[in-house]
């Protein structure tokens, strides 16, 4: 463990190396894709303002196309033993091919801002597909819903029983979740949504880069103008992205411990699938529900990942710093586990079989007070006496439930508005306008040089 | 301290008191106008579903508008000893003033929704204030900006000298920043602006209300439609406005670590002005940047607030719980830490005093190295090429660094692109429509009985 | 709010000053009478090093008593309007009254080596108080385990329905889990039982203070040696206590979440004392747990104050910065709070309830499962054989419960083991040395000069 | 991704596989020698309260004491395909060699008390490398502040410079930081060295199983006695284990600050061994001080890990949850993390080269005014007045610095007191007591049947 102490500097370089490149070289693999657009956009730029000659330019797009349709596509392209990341990889995969006009498409571009359009065409893409698995999981919870509409449910406030529910209003109540989930997560997409291409280090370049071109081409909405502050993104994306991921993770955990929940004996208000239950080493009994546990617990561990993120670059000054290299160790593991969750989610939620005549059990008749007062308040009864009325019943026990229910109030049991919630939803995917990314990116595959 | 031993029962009371209450009678004062304007609201609809009669709402209204112009606007009202909360005071007030028809207006609500109500609109007008001061902040950076575009300081990453940048470029990169800690903000206003007024404890209503009426009267733009939802909005919100928050406070704290650094003799950037320096004790000779490490500590100090709003509510099930209440305890305090965050660092920006020249010290010649690759490289050579002779001639202690500048690039030292920052802003500010909500308050105000 | 844009430059000073003085003069009043002892201490130092004459110290020493007497013991301490901090006005009290023997006091001194004793000296009174409160519970817990120690309980894991437990069992585990949560908060005690005074600011002083003499008259056990690290303990202390406090929360917060749970209809395990539940607004029929609840919350929140104090500090790099003031915000408040929840927890659990024959209900059964597979066992069954014939059993419904229980290891239903936790409690509140602290205040109260 | 929708049972049976064993084949491997220590212990007691004969014992130690040798030492052991965990794999090794007599080995065990001693023996082992790791730190850092005891240092408050301080401070400061770091560790340590085998799934056992006598075999301490508590110690060990290192964390990344700060040109008091630096894409002067900036970054994310384990178990009712499982994905990588830092801090330490005649620069000449204050003290002036008076000075530009330093207080500039630090760091590491350990593993290896 003395690493300095015996003549063993190879040693010492290698747990240096192991140090410093850390996981780059596998969590690379995922820009893989992004950092060759962002390639071919910059030299198509750089032929525009002259830096690169048009034939240069058709080489070098060539070659990119081919490494895309063969390497990416495919599934092979990989980081050699001895290439520190993913953007020297590429460059030299086009320079062994092209030779010079490979080593010219880093003129007026930094390794900084490579990998901050990177990042930012990685988290777009992402972002579209946990909205995509967002809907998923938002069509099954609706369609529970509907399904069960009719189904009673106890409802509880302190963990005390309080008045009748239904499986219909739980199931719309976790899809109307989601929908304040996506709203936060477009904002985030709106923001990293930008051009940072061009602030090269941090503090842009003497050459005439045409910024909003490459934006155009790679379908950014806007710019990060200021080359200083396209630098500060770095951090600050994965920070706010990471913010909307736990929105969603607070979602998913309070419908795992509610599954968990209404899954005990104690309950008894749900069942979940064979295929999601355990047994145990000792209790020969036992179906534990391990799966809504790893839910829970998996959505729960990504609630700290803002305070991770934010702990790797607070009070850091302005300028680049290299640990925001270990911000990818954060926020790409959280990225592919909230899809994961998604996914495990709307299976179960597909899956859940619940109990019906719940609210035929005694036990639960004291769930209709507020019925009893109501009828009374609407016979004329100020509400304050109806309901010292009703309070001095049950404590008499006098008190008969009224178990004949007729809500019709705007998201209540008899009127869900699962409608209503479906359109906010439909309204923000419709926003966020992924089409124009495909679109840009197609057409970058299709650019001929003229 | 053994409270139960002796026959203390009433101290026992005390203590349970004191735990229970907290800090609500305080902090609920902030809540008083939103109450009364959600009871108004109420009330009308409760006339218009005939609940109540139109000559009981006009004593009401007329009432309400009173304590409005007494009370709220003179800042008079309080909540007194041995009652519980505003919403109790509120209705006490007006039982008080009007007798039972004060009473009838609780029929339908539960002091669930009505503080759900209250806290929404209470957040819609925290956030505009919010807005405003950042608006102001950003004023004062452009500015700043804009005054010293010409103003050369040296470009820092890894915290080692890299490339030229100016204070035009400095101030402006946290003016964009504030842009996106805006679309942010924008997120969480649209999550808030939906009406949860009519779902009760959680669990609706069996009167009749009509929910997109007192949506309408109060200014929202949408319902929680669920009422099982609309009641976790309760903990949900907080959580998303803090979030929002901690981006300010990102912003804020790295701005406030520049200065701190820059301030000091070992960079001598910046100079603070005399009323935000403080002596020392022991040493006759300092004058130390108090307000900007606070700045910064109570900036980096709000960074935990999403965490501990997580916490309080992590792995509940779905339904109230009295913890709900504690967030208040967190998150109000926190609007008001950023808003004086806020109001400081506009001060702060406007009077700080930049140093000129500084990149005449030869101790920042290297800074030039990129500008003189790039000189090479328009000339044809390819860039790798390029860095590698300056690089030697760097090594050969033979380098002469080229300092003059002519970058033209969108968001670079000679092109600062403020108007598109400010278009970028301007944009995001138009879009939180908070007039619409001003109107509906006057309407309020304003509403006759016919 | 724009306090820069009139006349009104002292508008503008009493918004520094609100900003840069914060909550401090009502926080310093609990550091008063440990900055009068710091004093006392140090006056008596310097005189053996000739600093301060005999007749000085005579006289500052009376002054000191005095006010010891009269503003601290009688609670008329006060820091006046326009007095930064305790330091100064205790000081200031000084030289009012016995002039410039007074001013001398702060020779060797600094105000950053003064609160740090200051604050050790607070923080081991408040663990002296912790620990007490602390052992209160842990009574309640061993006496209600002891007296309900054969009533049964079902045991759950996986919320699940597992093995019988019992009554006394379960409130053992939580005085058990106390004891580790006590070894956490006695190494706190030992890292702040340290003597700082004398590290000055940071660098230590030219005089020939004798530090280990001042150790010895405040009851320190050792000293922070070197005058950088004594400085640096600032924010660490608050960290290591914040972090002690959590595992107390964690405590109370999973008990808090057992009762709320066992406390519902569904479970009706427990029943909480009359005067720890509360109505609803709406439903005429409740009785909430709020306490329970609040105490959950309460200690759930406490879990991010050690992310609070990390992020107040985190990056900062050595040397005092203003922010390690802010720090006083919130570990005092989170003192106080832990101090608040102990006590209600000791009083909640005296007063618990407990429901008698619970596994008599048939749904409980095949909590005895286990019971019935070691049976086989002990007749020669390998395990996993056993396991499976009972599993066949419970599948095919012939399985019949063997509940005649007789548990003797140790720490199992039939062998608490309440006096081994009691015995290792015991050593670690012995361990803490809260004795000498005491004696060294009162000889310091006693101390004649010579 | 819509798993359910087509005839994929297969493809679903995967995906939820995937979720729900997650990384626990390969972080279990970390476990395979302390489960086998277990289970040696486990049967000779069983054998000794005869549910196991000898002749079983014999055949049953040999072949665990043979895996031992070739599989455990040698690296060879693996999980395989199919085979769920450690605990599953070890018996089914154990049966496929010697039949029967490798099932009866689970007799009176539950896989939860038997990852609990898994965890409980792999934390001590790990506790004890790190603590020897962070003493090759330690001696590193003394062995610099000796060599460097002379070499003045600007000593800095606010970041402005405030008094002479010296490399030997500063390096024998980090030390002693360590030192209350491992006071904070060895508390983790004792609640770590107790038994928690024979709890069971967390209810026990009604075999007669003697747990003291498996503790001493396992070389622990003392027992979890309340077999409840044992279970609640998962979750509680990983949280405390999990404080102790974020503040080894934060000793390190303050370290880490301070050295890329020294490093920048601005300050120019350190530099960094070559190896320690890389380059960059565009700037041909850079040697970036990236080894430092990892070192604080990775330090920095590592506070974040208390958070996230906390957030998986919070509000989770006492008994067994799957999600405790997930904690070895948090704290297992932690652990691997702290001893990374550790290593290269130490390496880091040892080659850093110091700059001499720093404070013969006259910018740090006013760093002398409070020997300048102490000198008119000594000679009788009061304090406050003598401040004064030196204040006056340096604002007529009058002063003149007193460079002349001689401090002979413990622990400052000429006494630096590196041999009591030291004696507190020895005490501290003498009382964690690992041969203990040691003795009882190698006990067990050559443990004989009688």
């Amino acid at each position: 463990m003395k690493l300095w102490q015996k003549d063993n500097a190879k040693k010492t370089d290698e747990i240096i190396e192991k140090f410093t490149v850390g996981k780059d070289r596998e969590l690379d693999l995922k820009l893989a894709q992004f950092d060759l657009f962002g390639s071919m956009a910059h030299a198509i730029m750089l032929a525009d303002i002259e830096l690169l000659e048009k034939q240069e330019l058709d080489i070098l797009l060539s070659e990119c196309k081919l490494m895309y349709k063969i390497d990416i596509n495919q599934g092979k392209f990989e980081i050699n033993e001895g290439i520190e990341d993913v953007h020297s990889q590429i460059e030299y995969n086009l320079t062994q091919k092209i030779g010079d006009i490979g080593k010219k498409i880093h003129s007026g571009r930094s390794r900084n801002d490579q990998v901050l359009v990177d990042l930012k065409m990685y988290f777009r893409d992402r972002i579209e597909n946990i909205t995509n698995l967002t809907n998923e999981l938002f069509e099954n919870l609706i369609a529970q819903s509907e399904a069960n509409k009719d189904v009673l449910l106890p409802g509880y406030t302190h963990l005390q029983i309080a008045m009748p529910s239904s499986f219909g209003l739980w199931f719309g109540a976790y899809a109307e979740s989601l929908v304040d989930d996506l709203i936060a997560l477009q904002a985030v997409f709106k923001v990293v949504n930008k051009n940072p291409l061009g602030s090269g280090a941090g503090y842009g370049s003497s050459f005439p880069l045409k910024r909003k071109m490459t934006a155009e081409l790679l379908g950014f909405d806007d710019l990060n103008y200021n080359v200083v502050y396209a630098q500060m993104t770095r951090g600050k994306s994965e920070y706010m992205l990471a913010s909307a991921i736990t929105n969603l993770a607070a979602t998913i955990s309070r419908l795992a411990m509610d599954v968990c929940l209404y899954n005990s004996q104690n309950f008894g208000f749900l069942k979940l699938p064979e295929d999601m239950t355990t047994g145990s080493s000792i209790m020969p009994h036992k179906k534990n529900p391990d799966v809504a546990e790893l839910l829970r617990g998996k959505a729960n561990k990504l609630k700290a990942i803002t305070t991770e993120i934010a702990f790797v670059q607070s009070n850091l000054p302005s300028g680049y710093h290299r640990e925001f290299q270990i911000l990818k160790e954060v926020i790409f593991p959280a990225i592919d586990e909230i899809e994961e969750c998604l996914t495990i989610s709307a299976y179960m939620v597909k899956h859940l079989k619940v109990s019906k005549d719940l609210l035929v059990d005694p036990k639960f008749d004291l769930i209709f007070s507020v019925e009893n007062v109501n009828q009374m308040v609407i016979e004329g009864m100020p509400f304050r006496d109806a309901y010292k009325a009703i309070g001095m019943q049950i404590e008499n026990k006098a008190y008969i439930p009224i178990k004949d229910l007729n809500h019709t109030l705007e998201g209540s049991i008899g009127n869900l508005c699962n409608d209503e919630i479906t359109r906010m939803k439909d309204e923000v995917i419709n926003s966020f306008g992924f089409e124009k990314i495909h679109q840009a990116y197609e057409n970058l595959l299709n650019y001929e040089v003229k």
